[in-house]
Formats: structure tokens, sequence, C-alpha cells
């Protein structure tokens, strides 16, 4: 199948190009090109992007498609999981279903990716992976899926919960996941270790949940990086939010951040306005660590905001990161594109020649303009074929 | 005119009602009420608001309505201001043009009347309140404004601007405006005596923006309460931003907040998400100060984010202030509404019998939803009469 796009704004370019895709690859560039019997998209008026990814969703916690949620819950993120455990079963929200909602979701926006974090925990069970699993298999000709076993509710500290984890990795789940080895979990050496035997029993990456701040998080962030010192699992472990890294003692933060990138562990931040401590990327850059960011909740039982869409999450990261400038704008978006496919392992990702055609057009005259604007005219392309709208 | 709201939800009674509005005026509240010859308005679905206000807008720098204009400016308060100052006039925006294009944005969102701060400064002169009044008159049966004479490039420290916020007040502008006394205007006691000056040589009332941060903010407001102590302009004076009452030094923190609720002085504050020191207005109103929350900018040299919905700017305080729960998004639009009209002294305000019929319907369920959906499905009522769409 041969399809040519006409007259799109190529952001890399700086101007309008047709792009011709074959075999589902952009196989050509060009101010005018032609390919009879082609299938052609009217590119006028939009900007080309890579198709975006989701690198820290949670789909399974969706509430979606059901009727309002009228959400009493306490304070504290111990409430919230707590309100969640127990609330979703009572509501009757599938797992299977609210990750169908979100994938549907995502197709809509253009976010053909995601890496997505599944509750296991001894309420849900394994529920939520033979959900995500099967979602994986019925959109894999549409949906790039990376399935992360999440001990939620906690590892250490919920007796049941390693089997559950083990079980999940066996049947098909990409990463290990792991929370607040302090915090939450309750003792970090006992979840710490869980975590990465896991990972090295199965041969997985892992993905950990840090909320914890200042030196909390930074104490557990030493013993994490004392075992993938020890592991040899460099490159292959990221921490999502990482909180503590945007703490106000400059000497401990730079030496977190140096280990950080001695070790190539990756940080996905969320950039949600309510936080007062939160990691800068592009601090973490100019230390040699890798940052991308992600959507997380998005109307669930935790909070009642967001839709899935990656681009209003470029968005608030640039309000987050006050980012005004178009370069910054640029910049936030590169986070939830750029960074997260290489963090997903994604090969031949981007919108040059011999890039996957997993493309997204936006109506609006640049990437800065579709950030501001978060137009919903939108031509979603998967492997060089418009399959939305 | 007659008017018949039919099966509309009414937050404060929860539940469908139908409405009666005779003369611009709901008349009346009841399970099903009947009026032959009434235009009928189908609520079902809707859920009842009293009209949006902003009370902290800048029409006249919106660019809404141009093209998309890369910004490249410097990264300083300072540098926004000076940059917007040079670039206004080349990139040919006209105050009155922006001004009419951001009315008619907020009649589609359903914001029914703005507190608006026009730039007073020696290159726009009086433009800007020239065009602001122009709009005031032609919206006057659709728009409630509030015009701010407002020096954004200094008072004291700027030849010139306090001739022209005179003649500005002289011209009609209801309130004098005032910038950092330190930080911008670098004369704090001149800054401060000049505001003030106006303000009683016109009998209006005073809107200062003070973004100073910490002992610096504190210092200013020190100052402008021992003004208002001598000037008796107690009720009269609002701070907007006041980001010092964020400040992590309690003791200050609380005595300031004692001193301004002994002088009625009230706080408007805009909620960005960038902001590390930002007044709490639960804290504030524990502590008796008065606070309500306005948009501030909406696409302009300053920021590329914002529409002019305060319905949008309802969600991203409840994201800035952490709020989860449906109390907690209820409480972010009372200070969008509610506490806004106070603080415009609007009288009859509210969806209860003998208010004025200014109202917004909007799609979905209750307060709560409609905050963390931004629904655009709405009807925007004036006076009893249907005006959008």
């Amino acid at each position: 199948m041969t399809t040519l796009i006409r007259q799109v704004y190529h952001p890399g370019r700086k101007k309008e190009v047709d792009l011709l895709i074959e075999h589902g690859v952009i196989s050509a560039i060009g101010d005018t090109l032609s390919s009879p019997g082609a299938e052609t998209i009217d590119g006028r008026g939009y900007t080309l992007m890579p198709a975006l990814i989701d690198i820290h969703a949670h789909t399974d916690k969706a509430i979606f498609g059901h009727p309002w949620f009228r959400n009493e819950m306490g304070p504290n993120r111990i409430d919230r999981i707590t309100y969640e455990r127990e609330h979703r079963i009572p509501m009757g929200l599938d797992p299977y279903e609210q990750t169908k909602v979100m994938a549907e979701r995502f197709l809509n926006y253009g976010v053909l990716a995601v890496r997505d974090h599944i509750d296991v925990d001894p309420v849900q069970k394994l529920r939520g992976i033979e959900g995500a699993l099967r979602i994986r298999e019925e959109y894999r000709e549409l949906l790039d899926m990376q399935i992360v076993a999440f001990p939620q509710s906690g590892l250490a500290s919920m007796p049941g919960v390693y089997d559950l984890m083990d079980q999940a990795l066996s049947m098909g789940a990409d990463l290990v996941g792991g929370i607040d080895p302090c915090d939450i979990d309750r003792d970090p050496k006992a979840s710490i270790r869980m975590i990465f035997d896991l990972a090295e029993k199965h041969d997985k990456p892992v993905d950990i949940h840090l909320h914890e701040p200042d030196t909390l998080g930074a104490f557990s962030l030493s013993l994490i990086l004392e075992r993938v010192r020890a592991s040899g699992m460099q490159g292959r472990v990221t921490i999502s939010h990482a909180f503590c890294l945007g703490m106000s003692n400059e000497k401990l933060r730079r030496s977190l951040l140096e280990q950080l990138a001695e070790q190539d562990i990756r940080i996905v931040t969320c950039a949600q306005a309510g936080l007062d401590q939160y990691p800068d990327p592009k601090e973490l850059e100019a230390a040699g660590v890798q940052a991308a960011i992600g959507n997380d909740n998005g109307h669930d039982l935790w909070t009642p905001f967001g839709t899935g869409d990656m681009l209003e999450r470029a968005q608030f990261a640039a309000m987050k990161y006050s980012f005004r400038r178009d370069s910054d704008l640029e910049y936030a978006f590169s986070l939830c594109t750029d960074a997260s496919a290489r963090f997903m392992g994604m090969e031949h990702y981007g919108i040059e020649t011999g890039c996957r055609a997993n493309l997204l057009l936006v109506r609006g005259s640049c990437i800065a303009e579709c950030v501001a604007m978060l137009p919903q005219d939108r031509i979603v392309i998967r492997g060089g074929r418009r399959i939305r709208p």
C-alpha cells in the first residue's frame, strides 16, 4: 500500500512537503512528489508529527465511560490507594473494558505507543494484567503496548503480591514495577530486592514509582543505585516521578544525578501542576540523565483530570516548567515523543525518510502552536494507513 | 420577555428543576413550571451555573486572531514586559480589536463579567484604555466590564505614566492598577503613593499586581497596608497574584494574612502551574482574607496558553492546588464565580429566585464534572435571553 501526504508542514524542514509512504515506511520527502494510484491525504494546514507516546499510563484505573462518580477520598497518597482498591469492584470497573476505552481514546488523539502500569494487588490479583494482555493482542496492529506489572498497594508489604507479580511476568508483562520502598512498602531493602529478583528471574527491565520527597526519596534512590551497580541492570531501569530530584539540597541532588547518569537510570516525569518538588528535565539533561514525560492519570479515582491526550500533557508540562518560548514548547513536545521512543526502545521512530509511518497530522502551523492550542482536528496514520478519523 | 428552562440540573438543589425567568430575573424554580408563550430552553443533560467571571484579564494583550507568532523572549518578567512593549505595534496589534476578540471569546464560554487590566505605558499611551472603553460601551448589554488602568511597564519609574493614568481614570477607567513597587517600579514609596493618590483623587478602588516573592513582597505589602490604614481604603483594595503569601516563613505569612483581613484587602490568584510560591485560598479563607481566581493571560506575548474560558481556569486551579475531591472542585468553581462577583460588587448574582438571569448551562451532570471535563456544549443566557449559541 502506498500513501502520499501532500503539502504537510514538516517541522524539521520548516516548510510544507510531500511525503511518500510505501510498505509502512516513509520512502521519500520532497517539494512535490507523485505516485499514481497512491492513497492521497491532503496535509495542507496540518503539522506533521511522529505518533505520540504515553510513557506512563494507568489504563486499568480509568473510569471513562461510566457515569460521573462523586469522589470523596482522603488527602494522602495511601488514602487514594486504599480508596481505589475498595471502590473499583463495587463500581463495576472491569480493567479489560477500561483499558479498551483508553486504547480507543489513545488512537483518537494519535497516541500509538504506551507504557502501561497495571495494578497487581490482593483484590485485583491478575485481572488487570489479563485485561491489558488481551487488549495488547487485540490492538497489536494499532497500538504498541508495554505492560508493567505494578504493585500499587505494595510488594513487600502485601502478602501474596510477589507471587502474583511473578505470574504476571510469566504471562507476558514486559516490565517489573515497584512503588515507594519506604513510604508505601515500609521495608525498602526487601522491596528493592523483590523488584530486582523478579527482573533478573524474568530478564525484564524495571520501572519504579518513586514519590518519596527529599532525603527519604534520596535514600530509596541510593538503595536502587546500589542494586543496579551490583546487578548490571544499567540502561534497564526507569524511575517514574522521582520527586526527590527536585529537592532544594543542591549538593545531594547533583550527587544523585551524577550517579543516575553513570548507571543510565532514566527518569519519567508527569509534571503535575500541584507538585512542589519535581525533577527539572533540563537539569537532568545537563547532568546526562535521560528524561521523558508521561501522562500518568486521566480521569480515574485518583484524579478527575486528564484526557489521555499526550499533546495536552506536553502543554501541562510546558505550563509546569514555565516554558513560554516556542523552542521550549518544542522541547516539551520532544520529551513526549522522541525521548519516550528511546525509553520504549522503538526503532525507526520519527518523520524522516526510513522511519516507520506511524504519524500524526494536527491542524496548526507548527509544533508550538499545536502544543499551545491542542487542536482536535487530527489525522492519525499507522503503518502508512489512515486509521483516524 | 419570559423564558422557561426545563429540567436543568440545579447544583444547589441537587436535582433537575424548571426555572422561570421574567424581566431578566429568575422568578420561580420548581419541579414543573408552566408559562404559556414563554421561550423554552431544554435543559436536560446540562448543569446550571451563574455566568462565569474573569476577575483578572488582560484582553488588550491577547493575540488571538493573528497568525502564530514565534516567541523568542528572554527568561525574566522584565524581559516579557519589554518584549511585549516593543513587539506589539510592529505586529499590528490593535488593542480595540484584541479586546473585541476576547469579548467574543468570553461570550462563547459563558464569561459575562470581567475585570480587565489594560496597559498604560509610554508606547501604548491611552490606546488600550480607549479600545476597552469602546468595547465596554458596545458590549454593555452582554458583558459587565471593569477597566483597570494598569501601568504594566512601571508608574514611578516611567516618565509620563502618572499623567496618562490620571487621564485614563478621568476617561472612565474603573480602578487604579499598580505593579511590583520594588522589583519593577524601583521606588516603592513613590509607587504606592502615586497609586493611592490617583485612587483618592478619582475616588476609585485599587488592584495592584504584586509578583514579588518572600520578604520583598512582604515589604511591599507592608507599605500598602500602611497606606490603606492611613487612607481609609479598607474593602477597596485588591492584590493580584500576591506570590509572597505562599512564602515558607509561616510567622511572617500569618502576620500578613492577619493584617490583610483587618484591612479587608482582597487577593486574586491565577494559580499558574509554574509557580513555586503562591497563595493558598483555603489558608486565606481560614485567616479571614477573601480570595478569588482569575485567568490572567490567554495566548499573548507573555504566554502561549489559555483560552479565556474561566471553567478551564477552575480546572487549572484545581490541578495547581491538588484538588481531587468533588467538594474541592466545587470550591475552585466558587472562587471563579461567587467570590469574583463579590469582588466586582455585583448584586443579585447566582442561580436562586431573585437573581439576575445571567446564566450558563454546561453539558454535564454536576459542577465537578464540568470543571474536570470542560464541555464545550454550553448555552449562555444574559438577562433571560439566550445569547449563545
